[in-house]
């Protein structure tokens, strides 16, 4: 299957490389035809080259539009070689075989995205280009289509080694080739519906080609089963992470994705260093840099002497992972800023699959890259990424598209105060706003002192979000409890298996193969902690807020969010109970903004 | 803007119409260009013919593989009117304006479907017609692009109003020229990639096109504020549903496409009629027909004298949607037979979005097209209906491709039972299985009689959800407490006030202002229900079966679901602590299987 090469036709906008392989043909004893600029570049180097012009005897006229649109081209291209016909007309026509084809195609979209008008982004259509480009991919039985300096080396190489290319070089050339003609008529046809002076609806809407090129594979997708698996860009489009360390899998990619924006969109929001924890798609937690008092420092563990060194991304990381700890456990997170040693070294201590941050200090490499023994992902957000404006997704045979949600949650979206009580927390109400932004629906937060103290994702009820969430925020608020912080834990119990004690003393429901279990972490057996000492406690609680991805369509929410210290709600708005959800928070003196926006997010 | 056509180009596989629209054109005094079959059948309409090659006065070669890729045919369809130097080159050389290109290309796709070899495939990639097509669209300013036969009628109808052809017309058939020709180069581009002989490494992979078409618009995505959205298919590939009533939403139809999926499996899986009731893309409910008891038939409202008029689909859907009615208001359902009168009148008294079923008898049809004032949703599920195997999705500019998850659970996932016990009961685990599979991770379901008691969806634990759906099933069954069943409502109390005044009554946490309006909807106040009642009661529960959507990777939630009247455990193994948790199952005496099959879904 291999194939000697006699003649190439040379025609590429992109010069790099030419000259060397061009170079190599010609040592190869191939001969050259060419066009324009090309011609002149390769003559200058040293090389013989006949025009095309020379070849086919025609005129050049149209300004070159029509130079290789010509027989003795594509006749060159075509012919089945062996056949005896197609060789006896060939040589009747002064057809001679051209084997190899080497071009780029006109840069129609860069001159799209340079602003060019109509009349100039037409002329930079290439007509010639993609019709030797299929002839010769068509025929890649006998003949090399190259249309990238990337493939150079490889077809050098083939030659090299067995005098002419391989087949099965050939055919993934050819491949290659016909995929970037698609993402070439596809980016005009984008091009050209959006050009349209009249939507006439009797003309039918052109199809929509959305071309990707494969980044790298995955070992599988949501599941084993579901193989093979892999990461693809836009045709063109750099991706949103470079990976650093580690293998990342289709849910720490989806997770990744989230959790970026979450703490890109917190940061911006609120001009505080940002951290997400996240697990399934939904953050178990996410807070920005606002110090801790003690009786938090206690409740998360952090020693005295250690909190001066807790810099603003090492701050928000541990209140991220502390909302819901037992959550996070196996969590992948996200920071705003870049990483630096304290946070590493808090990182470094948890469970936790792996992080994406918009830099690492060498120091904060070093010890991320030894975690999980070497294969803690670590991604690298890629700076100023703009994803594009609309996304599609399959699902059974549905192709859905959509807008992306890119509204920007900020003050403004607070000040719409329908209650008697007029004063929001801003700076909580649109930390818990973005943070439901970013879970899977229905979906409400609580947040305090910057930090997310309740998620409940993923319900099919308003307030079942309410009384799930709600039980997070209680556990959390219990966990700065006296007899929590002085549980009597023995030396050599674990960090997540003293956080996860604490949460099981405060739930209280133990089976008795686990109480048995609990108390042995103990020095003594602690005392239980009642119903009615949570509930003087969880008295104390005060200064939260809620909010919540779509309206409450009742008033149970905010009954129920009554019980757990909430005093401001934002929320879109919009149910015809408004006013009776209004008026429980007046009885409550709890502030409520109208948001106005929708935060479904699936 | 309108361009008068003085000669056209005509070459189509597909004639339908051409006679007609060609007889038109001569009628306008257009001058007819065309190629062998096409030249054949105008001529013996009686139509005054050019051919091409006597255009040209190239001789025919290389059977016909070139026959127009020649400047007199490409310059008289590129050359720019009105440009001096154009007209005058295209007289020297002899090229006449061409001012319509009429043409199919060769159908590539459908010889590839046919199973043809590779060789006959190759031969159906169309090169002259491309190239055509792409000049053609691309001097729109001057020239029509005519693609297919649904195109005619509309350039004659312009032609006939206003002598010629107005450029929103030509743009907007070059929009439709270039989004074809990107369908086209993109299936030979996926279908060469299938081919490739040798997976060399060093061979770049292929870019990935999908193409798809406009099927219709949304009113907005997953939020009002992502607007536009769209539903599309693949191209040449229809939609797993039609819409025979209402318009569904973003939300909606992802419902219904996991909703369909899931009751497809269980029908499959246990031969019996399926139904499901969806939120937020998890199921609430999801049952099998199997008849009721008394008890049930009680805690359900169904009055003795209907019972006998259920028919399976009924039976299926009244389980479904009882499995947690207070969440399953305004759900999207599914069911897996012909939907019945006696399933739409049991509909037509629930609050709920829409409806998908393989089909509709005419007075099922009349009954729920009257829900909602006309606006119920009605999708009719396509016969036989395949989906890809692949499913690509776009987040944040990432691209995920995976194949689906098409694993299909049975019996035989419930044949590795690792306890004691060995009986499971495999109906129900199976039912629960493949409820999860379509339920937002990380989930829990628990399942009696055919139908999920208890769906535990989206959290970010695994002992969470077992309690999240616990919860679920103690409120199920509950409702059959003897002082829940003799509530004493109140006559004109709504039957959704009913159902969640039970439900609150268990749950029992009133607020003090819920309290009296709860109240109020009784003839007396109830007794409380106290958790004493509540825990002897819930000792009659037993027989219950779970599924976990991954591993158990601690006892806990065993311990916990022993608590419910769990008897069989369903679960893919595989933790480091599986002996423990088996050991958890012996203790109470459940049956557990190792179903091997993860079944994460996001």
């Amino acid at each position: 299957d291999i194939v000697p090469v006699t003649r190439a036709l040379i025609s590429v906008s992109d010069k790099t490389g030419i000259v060397e392989f061009a170079t190599f043909l010609a040592s190869q004893n191939v001969h050259l035809l060419s066009t324009g600029g090309t011609a002149h570049q390769l003559r200058q180097a040293g090389l013989t080259v006949t025009d095309v012009a020379e070849y086919t005897g025609a005129v050049e006229c149209l300004d070159g539009r029509v130079k290789t649109l010509h027989p003795k081209v594509h006749g060159g291209l075509l012919g089945v070689r062996g056949n005896p016909q197609h060789e006896r007309e060939m040589q009747d026509n002064g057809i001679q075989n051209i084997d190899m084809t080497i071009l780029n195609l006109y840069p129609f979209e860069q001159t799209v995205n340079s602003g060019a008008p109509m009349a100039q982004c037409i002329e930079n259509i290439d007509i010639g280009g993609p019709s030797m480009l299929r002839s010769t991919a068509k025929n890649h039985a006998f003949t090399t289509i190259v249309t990238s300096p990337d493939q150079y080396a490889k077809v050098q190489a083939c030659m090299q080694q067995h005098g002419g290319t391989r087949l099965a070089l050939r055919q993934a050339l050819a491949a290659q080739a016909f995929a970037l003609s698609a993402a070439y008529d596809s980016a005009i046809a984008t091009w050209f519906s959006e050009q349209l002076t009249d939507n006439d609806a009797n003309v039918p809407e052109p199809v929509v080609a959305r071309i990707y090129q494969p980044a790298f594979p995955l070992k599988y997708g949501c599941n084993p089963q579901q193989s093979p698996a892999k990461i693809l860009s836009r045709l063109g489009s750099k991706l949103p992470f470079d990976v650093k360390n580690g293998t990342p899998g289709y849910i720490n990619l989806l997770d990744a994705a989230n959790a970026w924006q979450l703490v890109l969109e917190l940061q911006q929001a609120t001009g505080l260093a940002a951290a997400a924890s996240f697990k399934h798609v939904s953050p178990a937690g996410a807070a920005v840099a606002v110090p801790l008092n003690d009786l938090e420092m206690q409740a998360y563990e952090v020693q005295p002497e250690d909190a001066a060194a807790l810099t603003p991304v090492a701050l928000a990381y541990l209140r991220a992972r502390n909302a819901d700890p037992m959550c996070s456990f196996g969590d992948f997170c996200a920071v705003s800023e870049q990483v630096d040693e304290a946070t590493a070294r808090y990182l470094k201590k948890e469970v936790s699959d792996g992080i994406v941050a918009p830099s690492y200090t060498p120091q904060a490499l070093e010890i991320l890259k030894a975690k999980k023994g070497g294969k803690f992902i670590i991604l690298e957000a890629t700076p100023d990424y703009q994803p594009g404006d609309f996304e599609y997704r399959e699902v059974y045979g549905m192709t859905f598209s959509q807008k992306r949600n890119d509204v920007i949650i900020g003050k403004q979206h607070m000040e719409n105060v329908v209650t008697a009580q007029k004063e929001m927390n801003v700076r909580d109400a649109i930390v818990a706003s973005i943070c439901i932004k970013y879970t899977q629906s229905n979906s409400v937060g609580f947040a305090k002192d910057g930090m997310m103290v309740g998620v409940g994702a993923g319900q099919q009820s308003r307030v079942d979000c309410v009384k799930l969430a709600g039980r997070k925020v209680a556990t959390w608020y219990l966990r700065q409890h006296p007899k929590v912080l002085a549980l009597p834990f023995r030396a050599g119990v674990k960090r997540q298996d003293r956080v996860n004690a604490r949460v099981r003393y405060i739930e209280g429901d133990f089976t008795a193969e686990e109480k048995t279990r609990w108390e042995a972490m103990f020095t003594e057996v602690p005392q239980v902690l009642t119903d009615a000492e949570k509930d003087a406690f969880l008295k104390g609680s005060t200064g939260i807020s809620l909010s919540s991805d779509a309206f409450f369509p009742f008033r149970d929410s905010i009954d129920h969010a009554s019980k757990l210290g909430v005093s401001f709600v934002a929320q879109p708005g919009g149910s015809v109970q408004d006013d009776q959800v209004t008026e429980a928070c007046n009885e409550y003196g709890m502030a409520m903004a109208f948001t106005g926006v929708r935060l479904f997010h699936h």
